[in-house]
């Protein structure tokens, strides 16, 4: 399962807004991915070293800068210099720990995001920080792991399709974030599917795994909502932020994405109560079963407990027991038993147990 | 049941905003029913051409264009880009997991809703997606599936009543967004209906099939309650709106649709927190109903138990048992046996029990 | 018990807005009761024409017409025409399943309030709807059945005691709200009574008649709060509405009931806090019960339980069982079962069972 | 306990804002103290007519007319009739059932507060209706009983410790608040006490008195929250009045008292929270006591029930039993019920029961 | 267990905003702990007298004076008075009970924090109270232990590390805020880990130890949210202060602190909506278990009831039964209960228990 919180430990001691790498260090190397592209042409290359990365900066043309994989943070932080990113950027970008976050720079916009994906392995959902940079003609993207739901966008990219070419930066941006909630709805399918096996196993045989499951799905839940709750912020930051960097088309775009986060939120809330929903009926299934179980104890013993009884007395080694020594007297006996027993069954009978 | 989350897996990978149709697909072809009005004269027909949708756009009377049926988006892509509708547009029409929403686009408005009828077969409501476009003299919808709410409108249409015919496209969205809203007041009162069946059940004869009942009716509450919340905002987005599309006069109606969506969420709340009530009453009657059950167990148990005891005890083989030499040995035991037993028995009256 | 939701189908179909009656039809007839008063004099009157009514609409003196039975809607419709209200309001009057609302229409306010009522005979509120009309010499009050709370204010009228005589239509509007408000403070002492009572009985006695009057106590408190709550909006509507009909004066006394609005609402939901608490004791009462049922039962049985079998065991019909042969084989026996017995209550003193 | 709700009865089918006592009425007379004060001088004496109190009303320096009791309601409104406060004041000051409120009426403000206090015999708190009248150089202060929490300001007014004496009226009616609120914190410190003995209570010996205890603080918290709640409302209401009767330095105090009521509801908010969860633990330990007792018993009983079936075999009177016949059979039977008893023992070790 | 609430009983009775001790009374003599620089040279002292702190105040470089122990209250007020803060600063700072704030005094703002520290040997947090004072080049800040969070600024100041040595006092206070808000961090790290420890024990082996652990958790978090919740209020009220003291860059600074606070307060939720889930978790984990135990029970006692209730029978000494007189008595009894008994198993079987 997803730690709860990981650990900011290494930060401790350090100055504030140190660019520090917190986060879970991988062995690869880090990655430079460049795409540049106009409405004409297209320039895609794997970049190592920064000095290749800068001289993108200036260029007229729309930059996509991802880099992959954080643990090498002095590469990060002269990529960030390079840029003219602020200290606290580059601490941000690093800190894979932070919350969603929108920050206006002025010349640039920061923007910090978790995109979350499906890990058909385990079964869960994970999530990574991603990054996001946007400046003049440059989109810059930082994220943990190779892996990302951006895939589609590089291909409407290299082949031109709608109307990513003839956009700027902004639009490119845009994209991004629309790709990282899209990947939100995903989960939500995978959650909601799991949602409805549930529904129908909590009613019809429940049993500890059911509590499990429930207890996960809140789990991720949770997790989830703290991740696209700021999420929402940081479009609407980013959409009411004046920048020039936003043309007006992009705005209409980010309400569309806007739309789409409070979509998601909802959703999560209705499963929210429906998970809610759930363990109350778990549990009163459960009330329900151990009511039936009680029942029929409850009925056997107190039919048997006197006929015992009574089986016990004349059983007794007694010398003058009246009845052993009648004809009949074993007749007798049972006779009272059955009128005892059939006396119980209507008592239960009218009490509705049977 | 009705699905929590419907798939969107088909637009992954696309750009976003793409039209594409998200949704069941049904057999049916797409019909396109036009009316077109004013004051003196009314035309209805049945189109299967986008150009014949086409000619009404600029005429002067009021035309309102139902298109059934969703799943061929090229038609209804074409039929967009003609009454020049922007590509987020078609989008969202096409896209029937939006959550409703408004959007002013200056010349035109949209808005997205959720249409609810109830499913008597079923016993459950349904809820498709009904998109509404305001035109200066035109009004578009599109809905998923044929049978809506909107054939009184049509009647009125038809037989000329009330104020309809003489007024502008404006008041013809109004209606339809009452008649959207008058369909959750009616599944309000099925609803009710229901709620007031399990509370009498709940106190009287609470069984498994309550507890799946209340489940019913709050997830049924949980789906609705998407639909309607943002509704709200769909109104009260198009009232603030100050657009020329809108008279003063249609203000005043709009408010009062607002008025109704808020009373449709209140008697959803109250819903709520009746149900929620309702599940308490319930495992507290379970809970009752134990309570009686161990009671009648411990008292016969408690009674008996130490009466087969001393039977048991007079039972053994043990040559010399004095008691079982006496003449009145068997009466002293009985005697015994019942003191015990009114002993128990007034106990259990102390302890009001019984 | 009072329904949950009204029917409101006889509305299904008609144009939104149209003036029909939606409600319980009542046999009487409708009846109207004007009071026409100036400081110097005052005129009352049982009407039954509406051309009777139409003639105070002008007079110099405050008027007020108060109709009692909605049933005849079109007797309604002429007064409300005669009196120039908008057809939304026409509509609103009759359709006693609205929401309560402030609407300002410029020359007069409508508003839009229920009524509560103690019902002493079902021991229940009863709830209707009173819609107020404020305009520059007129109030029109319209309620669904005779006996109503502002009998008191009738009286104030006749015998010319207070302000009320002194001041315009707008105080005898905001005398009618008063009176409405304090009945909720009427309705709050029956329930706070009634909480009181089953507070000391979740404690003492707890029963299933304890937890029928929880639920029925808080599904009172829902109805009310339905209610309630939008009078406060409907108050402060009515008091931020810059109106020439307000005078300065009378926003002063809104205020005031504007506060007791606010302080019932705080009670309720004291009540409602207090209810769910009371739930909760009432389960943990039942489940303490439970648990002193079960040690009973559990101590009884697990010490005869060991003893019966040692009965039992000497029960035995075989050859040679050596304890039964010997002479002091009984006393034997009863003293280790008076061990095995000691040994028991022990364990159950140190586990603090007894 | 403390009612929940005050009947205001007394009240109903009067003139709204008609100024009637409500409340409890005591049988000592009603008491004017007075306090007349300057930076020299200190004058304090005890009233009993109203004219002596007109007086102070223009003198120079800050009178604080203290009274208390408010069932002689003509007297107090002769007094604020002397004062020249509004009907609506008097009648405010008159009923005990007010929530709390600030009302500015320009010349002077009125305040509505509930101080509370600590009933250390029966274990409570008491609370009662204090009224503040603000004027430019007096203020008035309404309270039910004898017996305050304002003693403390009384003798620094007496001993001129502070700045109380330089001050004008504000800071008097600051020094009030700051008295009552401190009031709060003195409850909260016994409940926080009790709330940490129950929480003692309630893992260790959880018992029905843990739960009447339970039961009672939240009851407790509840009425503390609805006198405190609205408090804040009126230190801010009286902050933001732009009054010329508030010095400057007076705003910053005020802000103090503020912040302190946020505390004040703060802490409550916690003990609501820790109350809540302490419920829940009460709730556990029951079940897990029940555990207990429930697997001793099963254990017990699935021991000794087989074990009693086989030695009812052997005792059966059947001719030809072969083993009753054997040499060994007794030793045998014994064996037997060893073996199963030692399984049994060896199922519930497994089980991970014992 | 830390205490709910502090005493602050010393007060009553004092006039408000008296600087009074309100606290734990600590053996040890207050430190004053000064370190003065810019950005050549840093001078650090140990102080014990009040002139030789206040020669530091309108040195041109950045004095921090940090005051271990409050308890001597005179020597805090001199010091205070020393800088010339409001009598209601130098009362906030000595009672140690408050709620974080934030004041604007113009020439220098006080703030109140709560720090946290985690406890290794306790196993739970410590909080105490810390004000700052910032200064145009002074910053003081009040704790009332030694051990602080703040080693690492004073590291980072001797080393001149970073840019805190550049900077003025506002970037001072900011260092400070932030390493409190990491102290935070801290904690919920530990509390991380721990409900990740229960989570597991919850479902595995839930015990009374793992409910008071839940409690404890639930506790500690209520406390820790009453010290962060305050903090978002302190740092936005410093942020949106338009004071000349704080420069255009610290402004940035302060809104990441201001974000990291945000990122607590959200974790701090999830920990507690999972916590709720826990209990919940644990509740259903206990009904499970009473569940398996009751039917383990039911079935030994159902099986062998109806058996030894037939031995008992054939036990009886009734002169004439006369299946005890066949040959095959003894087999034909056997047989019959080996009938029951398998019965009985089939019917559990189908009952699915088995």
């Amino acid at each position: 399962m997803r730690k709860l919180v990981r650990s900011q430990s290494k930060k401790e001691g350090l100055a504030p807004g140190s660019a520090v790498f917190v986060g879970i260090k991988r062995a690869k190397a880090v990655e430079t991915h460049v795409i540049d592209f106009d409405e004409t042409q297209i320039i895609e290359k794997q970049l190592r070293s920064i000095e290749e990365c800068l001289e993108y900066k200036d260029r007229p043309t729309v930059t996509w800068i991802n880099v992959i994989g954080l643990h090498e943070s002095k590469m990060i932080q002269a990529l960030a210099e390079g840029f003219g990113l602020h200290p606290l950027v580059q601490s941000d970008i690093l800190n894979t720990t932070q919350r969603p976050k929108f920050d206006d720079y002025g010349d640039y916009h920061y923007a910090n995001l978790k995109m979350v994906q499906w890990d058909h392995e385990k079964n869960e959902s994970i999530s990574e920080q991603v990054s996001l940079v946007l400046g003049p003609n440059y989109v810059l993207s930082f994220q943990e792991r190779p892996g990302d739901v951006f895939e589609p966008i590089r291909n409407r990219l290299r082949t031109d399709k709608g109307r990513i070419r003839t956009m700027k930066s902004d639009y490119l941006v845009y994209c991004l974030m629309d790709a990282i909630v899209d990947g939100y709805f995903t989960i939500l399918e995978h959650l909601g599917d799991k949602i409805e096996e549930i529904e129908l196993a909590v009613v019809d045989k429940p049993g500890p795994d059911t509590l499990k499951d429930i207890h996960r799905i809140k789990r991720e839940g949770l997790l989830l909502r703290k991740g696209i709750w700021p999420f929402r912020e940081v479009i609407s930051g980013l959409d009411r932020s004046e920048s020039e960097l936003l043309s007006k088309a992009t705005h209409l775009y980010l309400r569309d994405v806007y739309d789409h986060t409070v979509q998601v939120i909802d959703t999560m809330e209705t499963f929210r109560d429906l998970l809610a929903g759930m363990l109350d009926t778990y549990l009163s299934s459960l009330s329900n079963r151990m009511n039936e179980v009680m029942k029929v104890l409850t009925i056997i013993a107190t039919i048997f407990i006197p006929l015992t009884f009574i089986a016990g007395v004349y059983g007794m080694n007694f010398k003058n027991i009246p009845e052993v020594q009648w004809q009949g007297g074993y007749v007798f006996a049972l006779v009272i038993m059955a009128i005892i027993a059939c006396g119980m069954l209507y008592f239960f009978r009218r009490k509705k147990w049977l």
